[in-house]
C-alpha cells in the first residue's frame, strides 16, 4: 500500500517531522480523498507551534489548502454550491465541520460557536486514523458534512490559498459589524486578516482606511490592497505618537470603526483610544489566548462604543469570498500575497518565514518536485 | 431682595453647606425660573460628593428635579412635546442642554457627546451667575434651549423623581442595545439603574430576567420590579459561586444579554463570564472612572460577544419615561421607590443615606416644613 | 393489516371523505409514525378547500398537530431541541420540511422559500405511498428530516393546537419587522393570526395595541388577548369611519406600526392609511392569492414606508413558541381558543365553523369516541 | 433699487415668464442673500410645470443651486458644517427647511416629514416678499435655520449641481435600505436619481449593478457610472423580456435589491418581480402622484419583500454628498452629467431638453452673458 508524506508537529517548538502514514485508497459514505496541492501557512500555525491553543498532538497542520479530488464517497455528488463534484476537480473547503443541531447551530445561529465543531490542521490527532486531516501533507481526508467548493478554473491557487482564512475571516467579521458606506476606518495590523480587512472595508464603501502594520514590505501591500494611509509601528513605537499620526489622518476625533488584526492584547487598548465617540470596534485578532491586560471600562460606558467579537466562520463565507476572488482586482490582490513557495519537506523553514514576517504569504507544495522552491532568500 | 437656599458642595468629601443666593426676578428669552418640589439624590451625586468626576467647585448638585414654573421667559410658550406651558405649571426637563450643531450632534447623532453639553446639577459652577443651576435648592434657573416636559397630572412628583435618571439613562441603554423578544436576561446591580433596567427588560418581552444585587431590601424591589429569580451578592461573595446561581437560571450556556448597572469596574469581567457566545452585553453603569481591571480581550473574539456603552439620554427618552410613568404599573413601582424624604437642610443626611444604600430613593423637599420629614430612623 | 380512517379533500368545494389507508407498521430510517390525538383546522384549510392554492388532490388536510409516537426508525433518538424521543411521547412538528441546500436555504438565509420545502396537510397527494401526510387522519407519518418537538407535560395539546401556526406564522413575523419597545401597534384582523400577533406585540412591549376585526365574540377574545382598543368592522362598515376611529386611539398621525391579519387585498390599502409616516407595515395574512388592488405606489416614497412580508415558519419558532406556551397566560389564552372540538367524521362540520367563523378554533379529535363531541350547536 | 431677474411659472403647462422682482439689499438675522451661479433643472421641475404637484403659483422654480453670498444676516458665522462663512463664499444649501420640533422632527426622527417643511423652488409663492425663494434667478433669500454649505473649491460647481438632488436622495434612501455589501443590484432608471443610486450601489460593494433605462446616452452615463450591465427600455418594450434579460445576468432568482428611479407607477409591479424571494426594493422615485397600479398584496407575503420609502434628504446628506464629491472619481462623474447649458432667459428650452431627456443634466447660468451658451443643437 501506498504511503503520503506529511509534515508533523508532534511537540510544541520543535521542528515539523515528517511522517508518512497508509493512503486512504476508499472514501467512505459522504466523505473525500484530495490529493494536496497547495497548502497555506497561517499566522495560527505559529501560534499553534508555540503550543498556545489546546490541540491534540501529534497534529498534521495545514486548514488552508487547494486539491484535487481523487476519491468520492456514495452519495457525494454536489459541492457546497450545488455543483457537481467529480474526481480529478480543483476544490478547497471550509475548515470546520459543525453538527448542526446544538445549542449554537440550531437555536442561537452561531454556528462557529457549535460545542463539537473541529477544524482540519487544527483539532484532529494524526494517531488517529484516518491520521490524515491536515493540508500539511499529500493527501488529505475530508470527512462527510465537510463543505466541499470546486474552485472555477479562473481562480488561480494562489488567490485562494492566498486569502486563506484571513479573508474569510474578514468576511464574517464585518459581516457581524458591517462597515457602513463613508465610514472613516482604521485597521490595526497589516498581516493576511488586516490586509482582506481594509481590502473589505474599502470594497464596502469606507471612505477612506488607514492602516496600522509593518514591516515596511507588508505596508507596500496594504497600499496595493488600498490603504488611503499606513503608518509604521517600527518608525512610531510609541502608542500617543501613532494616535496623534491617526487622527491627522481621521480628524480629531478618530475613526467611525476600527477593526483589531493585530493578536496582541495591547493592541484592544490602543484601538479604542483610536474610537471617536459612538464608534464600532471589531476585535477580529484575538483568536489565541495571549493574556490579560489593564483596561478601563469607563470608556465603553462614556465613549458609547460597540466592541464586536467575531470567531472563525462559516461555508457561505468561503462562497462569499471565491465570489470576490473572481474579480479581477481580488484575485490579483491575493495570489500577489503568496510570495515564498516550499516544499514539504521545507515545512520548518517555511513556518520560519512566517514566524518572522519575511513573507507575504507562504505556502507548501507537495509536489513542487524538482523545480526549485520559490522563496528568496528565505 | 429676597434669597434663595441651596445646599451646596463647596469640598470633596465635606459636608454640604446651606448657602443663599439672590433670588432671580426676570428669566430671559427662552429662559424659565422653577420652584423647586422634589429633587432626587443620585448615586452619581455620591461620585461627585466623593470627587470621583471633574467638576468646578462650588457646585449646587441635583439633576432629577420636579417644580412649578415661576416666571417664562419671551417666546418660551410651549413645552418639548408642545403642549402650552404656563406659570405655576409642574414640570421636569432633561438635565442636560446640548449645542446641536457639533460633530456629534450633527453627523454622528451622539447628542449626549455633544463637545459643549453641560448638565443642572454636575457641570455649573455656583459662583457664576445665575448661580441657580441645580436640583438641591429652592428654585433654578433652566436656560434657554432646555427640553422642558410639563408632567400630566396624573403623574405624582415621586414616580418622576423615583424614575429619576435611571429610567432615561436605561432607556437610552436598551435603545442602544435592544432586548430582543424571549431574550434571557442577566440584570448586574440592583441599584435605581438596575431595577429600571430589569422593569424595560421585562416589559420588552425578555422571557426571564435574573438580577444581582443587595441588600435583601433593594431585591425585595427587584422583584416587585419583575425580576423572575434574584441572588444576593453578600449571600454569594464569590463570583465563581454567583455564576454557578446564574447558570441555574439561564441555562448552561449563560444569558442571551447581561446589563452592568453596577458601577464597579470588576463587575465587567464577571458579567462577561454570564454571557453565552454571541452575546450581548450592555455596559451601562461605567458612569465614574472607578480604575482599571484585568481584562483579557480574547474572550471578546472566542465568544464573539457585543459589548455596547451608553451615556447618559436625550430629550426624546424623557418623553418615553413620561408616556411609560402614566402607566399604572410603572407610575406605582417608581413612586414606591422613594422611601426617605428629606428637608433641604437635611442634605447631609438624604446623601448619606444613599451612600449607605439605606433607602429605595431619598429626596429633598425644599418646602417640607415644619412636618416631620419622612425617612424612618435614618 | 389494520387500516387508518382520514378525512380526504377529493374535489375542491366538495365534502371532505372518510377514507381508509393502509397502517404503516414500520418507520424507515430517520422516520417517525405518529396516532393523531388533536388536528386544527386552520383558516388556511378553507382557502385550501375552495381551490385559491395549488395543491395535489387529493389531499388529507391538517398542519396543526399533535400525536404520540408509535414507531420510530432507525437513528431517530433525539427531537428537535436534542431531548431524548421514545414512543408514547407526545409530540408536534413544523410542518414543512425543507432541503437545507438550496439558494434560498443555504446562501440567502430564507428557509421558507426553499426551492423544495413541502408541508404536511399540503402538499402530498394521499395517493402516493405513505398516503399519511395529514393531521385530519388517525395517524400520520413524518418523512426523515422532519423538526419533532416533544411537548412539555405541563402544556395541554390544547394550547399548541389553540396557538396553531398561527403563533408560530407571527413569531416568524415579527422576527423579520419587530414591534420595537414603545411603538404604538394596529392589528388588522382577529383571526387566530391577529390573536397571535396582538399578544406578541404586547408581550414585546408595544406602548399599546389596537385590533380591528369581528365578530364581536372574536373582539372579546382579542381584548383578553391584550388589545386595549378594539374596532368592529361590522359596526364601522366604511374604512373612512375605521380610520378616523383608529387615529382616535394612535393620536392623529397614525400607527408606528400596522400587522396585517386580514387576507383580503383590500386591507392592504386600509392598513397602509393606518400607519404614520415612516412606520412599519408588516403584510402577514396574504398568504392566499385573492387577487389584485387599485395601489397607489407614492404612498410608498411620500410616506416612506417600510412593507415587510413574512412567509411560514421555521422550526426554531416552533421552539420559541412552546417555550411561550410553558407561560402561564399563553398556556391558558391559546387553550382557551380551542371551543369547538370534533370527531374525525364531523370534519365537513368542523371546516365548516371555520369558514363562517363560529368558532374560537375548531379541532378534530380522532378518538373522541363515544363522548359527545363539544361544539355548542355547531 | 436695482431689480432681480427670475424665470417664473406662472401657469400650468405655460412657458416661464421672465420677471423682474426688487433686488434685496439686507439680510435679517440669520438669514442670506446669495448670487445665483448656476441652478439645476430637475426632473421635478418637469412634474412642477405640468401641475402634478400642488404648489402656489406663481413660483420661481430650481432647487439645485450654487450661488456666491452677497450678504449675512446677523449671527450667520458659520456653515452647517462650522466652517466660517463670509461675503463673496461659493455655497449651496439643503432645499428644505424643517421646524425640528414636530412630532416627525422630534419624536418620530423622520425630519423630512416634518410638518411645516418647505422648500426653496418649490414650496414658497414668488408673490409674497421677499420673492426670491427659487434658483431660477439671479439672486436667492435664504431664510434663518437654511442649512448652508461653503463648497471646499476643489468641487467644481458643475459636480454639485449635476449631482443635484438626485445624489444627496439617493443618499438618503441607502441609508434607509442600505445596499448589503456583495448584494446583485438591478437600478431601474438612468436618469439623475438612477445614475447617483447606481454609483452609490457599486460604491457600497454591489458585487454586480444591472440597470433598465434609456435613451442610449443615457445608458452610456451608466456604464460609466458603474453599471455591470444595462438594458434599454426601448430596444425591449416588454416587461416579461427585460425580466428575462435582467436574470440573465442576476442568476435565476433575481436580485438581492433592486432601487426604483423611474417615477411611473407600472415600475413598482416590474420592479417587484426582478426581486429574489427575501429581497429589498427601494421605491424611491414615486415622487409625484402619477396615480394607481394594479397590485397584488399576496407577491408581499409569499416573496417575504421588504418594500422601502425613501423621501427628500437631510442636510446630513448634503454634508456625505460634499465629501463625496471631493473624490477625484465623484468629481468628474456628476460634473460629466452636464451636458447644457443655459442663460436665464433660455429656461424654457432648458426644461424642455429636459423633459425631452435630451440632456445628461441642463442647467441655467444667470450670467452666462455674452458667450455662447453650450447646449449642442438644444
Amino acid at each position: 500500500m501506498p504511503s503520503v508524506k506529511a509534515a508533523v508537529l508532534t511537540a510544541f517548538r520543535h521542528p515539523l517531522e515528517i511522517r508518512e502514514y497508509p493512503s486512504l485508497g476508499e472514501a467512505g459514505a459522504g466523505e473525500a480523498l484530495v490529493r494536496v496541492e497547495m497548502a497555506g501557512i497561517c499566522g495560527t500555525d505559529v501560534h499553534l507551534w508555540l503550543g498556545q491553543l489546546a490541540i491534540p498532538l501529534p497534529v498534521i497542520m495545514g486548514h488552508e489548502t487547494v486539491g484535487r479530488i481523487e476519491r468520492l464517497g456514495a452519495g457525494l455528488k454536489r459541492d457546497w454550491r450545488g455543483n457537481p463534484l467529480s474526481v480529478g476537480d480543483r476544490v478547497t473547503w471550509a475548515s470546520s465541520v459543525v453538527c448542526g443541531e446544538c445549542y449554537y447551530c440550531r437555536l442561537k445561529k452561531q454556528p462557529t460557536r457549535c460545542v463539537s465543531r473541529k477544524a482540519y490542521g487544527i483539532s484532529y490527532c494524526a494517531s488517529d486514523a484516518p491520521h490524515l486531516r491536515g493540508g500539511y501533507a499529500e493527501q488529505i481526508h475530508l470527512r462527510a458534512g465537510t463543505a466541499i467548493f470546486r474552485i472555477p478554473d479562473s481562480i488561480p491557487s494562489e488567490s485562494v490559498v492566498g486569502a486563506g482564512c484571513a479573508l474569510v475571516t474578514s468576511i464574517h467579521g464585518l459581516e457581524r459589524a458591517p462597515v457602513e458606506w463613508g465610514d472613516v476606518v482604521v485597521v490595526q495590523g497589516t498581516g493576511p486578516v488586516g490586509l482582506a480587512a481594509l481590502a473589505l472595508a474599502k470594497h464596502a464603501g469606507a471612505a477612506r482606511v488607514i492602516a496600522i502594520g509593518g514591516p515596511p514590505h507588508r505596508l507596500e501591500l496594504a497600499r496595493n490592497f488600498g490603504a488611503d494611509a499606513t503608518i509604521d509601528v517600527a518608525a512610531i513605537p510609541d502608542a500617543a505618537d501613532r494616535r496623534r499620526a491617526v487622527l491627522e489622518e481621521t480628524g480629531p476625533f478618530g475613526a467611525d470603526y476600527v477593526v483589531e488584526c493585530v493578536g496582541h492584547p495591547a493592541a484592544v487598548n490602543e484601538g479604542i483610544d483610536l474610537c471617536r465617540d459612538g464608534a464600532r470596534y471589531l476585535v477580529l485578532g484575538q483568536y489565541a489566548d495571549a493574556g490579560n491586560i489593564s483596561f478601563n471600562p469607563h470608556t465603553i460606558t462614556r465613549k458609547q462604543l460597540q466592541l464586536i467579537g467575531s470567531w472563525g466562520f462559516e461555508p457561505r463565507h468561503v462562497d462569499r469570498a471565491l465570489t470576490l476572488l473572481e474579480g479581477a482586482r481580488f484575485k490579483e490582490l491575493f495570489a500577489a500575497e503568496v510570495t515564498h513557495k516550499f516544499a514539504l519537506t521545507e515545512a520548518n523553514l517555511a513556518l520560519e518565514t512566517v514566524r518572522q514576517w519575511q513573507s507575504g504569504k507562504s505556502v507548501l507544495i507537495p509536489d513542487i518536485g524538482g523545480r526549485e522552491a520559490a522563496h528568496p532568500g528565505a
